[in-house]
């Protein structure tokens, strides 16, 4: 079986999700680089790939996919195994708490710590920018808020979906990886005991080592 | 068997995708009105629902779940058919690419038509405000090349994932129902005879005619 191709630089929050979905599977990969600076992903083979001209984009043999939440459910429908089913597809029941914490992180989490990560990291360091600090205050707090509520359910269960490992729990991991260097992100876990150690053992996964320690330079 | 339960407002974009999902399974359902207007979504009883004081959430005996998406997977996955499956969860290809194109509703289409339709339509009309008319141009822009992206496909397919209607076309429909009223909406459909003789296809579907035609005054 030839293995499945990723197309995507090798370091964006957005491509490790798909990298720590096959590390967990142990699936057989091979990644190819986009060099983002040079445009490549506007290209026309990226935009064959991906229409949208975003990585990452996925193939295996004659299937195409793009959208990274996509790309994860596909990684861990395909390769899962009895010990490693991190979607629980024959439970209606898990599979569900599964799927309303995966739209937790995207439509809660992500939309607080996206924005205070872009502000605090990314415009300063890759765009020579000023972080507006309105911004990241702002969104400060909308994280606490949404942490509370993962303080409440991580003190009734020992992950997100329940006392299993999941895809929801992994993917918290990229952006937080790199977030939670900024001091005032690392304040707000630090203050809620549950919602610490949840996260010290997302760290401590043999997957999450494979995710380099810090940003390009 | 009991019927489910929907707790939510009787119009409100993100309750009529769960309403819709009840609609295309034929599954037995009770509304449970929430009033917006008096707070009733930060109420205890709600919130012991959806944690975050939204709405819909929804309720099969002892589960309890919320997130939209999320309720329209447990729902389609638990009334599925042989007829009637819009999640095709026994082909890996297939749900592959309703997830994809269910990822670009969430993540390219509701981003640029969500505030377009908020500014030209929720803010006048539920808030006494006026129209930013900047944004409204800026995500007419946007919208317009997701568009094109779906014109290009839906020359190929004649649904979003494939030669069949499932989850991914139905998530466009509760906000464009409403949001094609606006006549440069509307224009941008009409411009791209794919988009159009889809949303038309989507339009006379039986469950559709359950939508209110109208937002409440
Ligand atoms: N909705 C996309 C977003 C991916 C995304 O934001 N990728 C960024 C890099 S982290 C990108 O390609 N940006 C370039 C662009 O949008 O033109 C997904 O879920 O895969
Ligand atoms: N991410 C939520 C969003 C639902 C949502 O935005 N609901 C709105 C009404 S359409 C709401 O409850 N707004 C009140 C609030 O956010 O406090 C979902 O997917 O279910």
């Amino acid at each position: 079986m030839a293995a499945v191709k990723v197309f995507c630089p090798a370091i964006s929050t957005a491509s490790i999700r798909v990298i720590l979905c096959l590390e967990e599977v142990g699936a057989e990969y091979e990644r190819v680089n986009i060099d983002m600076a040079t445009g490549e992903h506007k290209s026309p083979a990226h935009v064959a790939k991906n229409p949208f001209g975003q990585v990452p984009a996925f193939q295996d043999g004659d299937l195409v996919l793009f959208e990274l939440r996509a790309i994860g459910r596909y990684v861990l429908r395909k390769f899962k195994a009895s010990d490693v089913d991190l979607l629980h597809g024959s439970s209606l029941e898990e599979s569900a708490m599964i799927d309303v914490w995966l739209e937790v992180e995207a439509q809660q989490y992500d939309k607080a710590i996206g924005p205070i990560f872009y502000q605090a990291v990314i415009i300063p360091r890759f765009y020579g920018g000023t972080t507006d600090e309105k911004v990241v205050e702002e969104n400060l707090v909308k994280l606490a808020k949404v942490l509370d509520v993962y303080e409440a359910r991580l003190s009734q269960t020992k992950y997100l979906a329940g006392d299993f490992f999941s895809f929801a729990d992994l993917s918290h991991y990229p952006v937080t990886h790199f977030a939670i260097k900024i001091p005032q992100v690392a304040a707000l876990f630090d203050a809620r005991p549950h919602v610490k150690a949840w996260w010290e053992s997302l760290e401590s996964r043999p997957a999450s080592k494979k995710v380099p320690a810090g940003l390009p330079q």
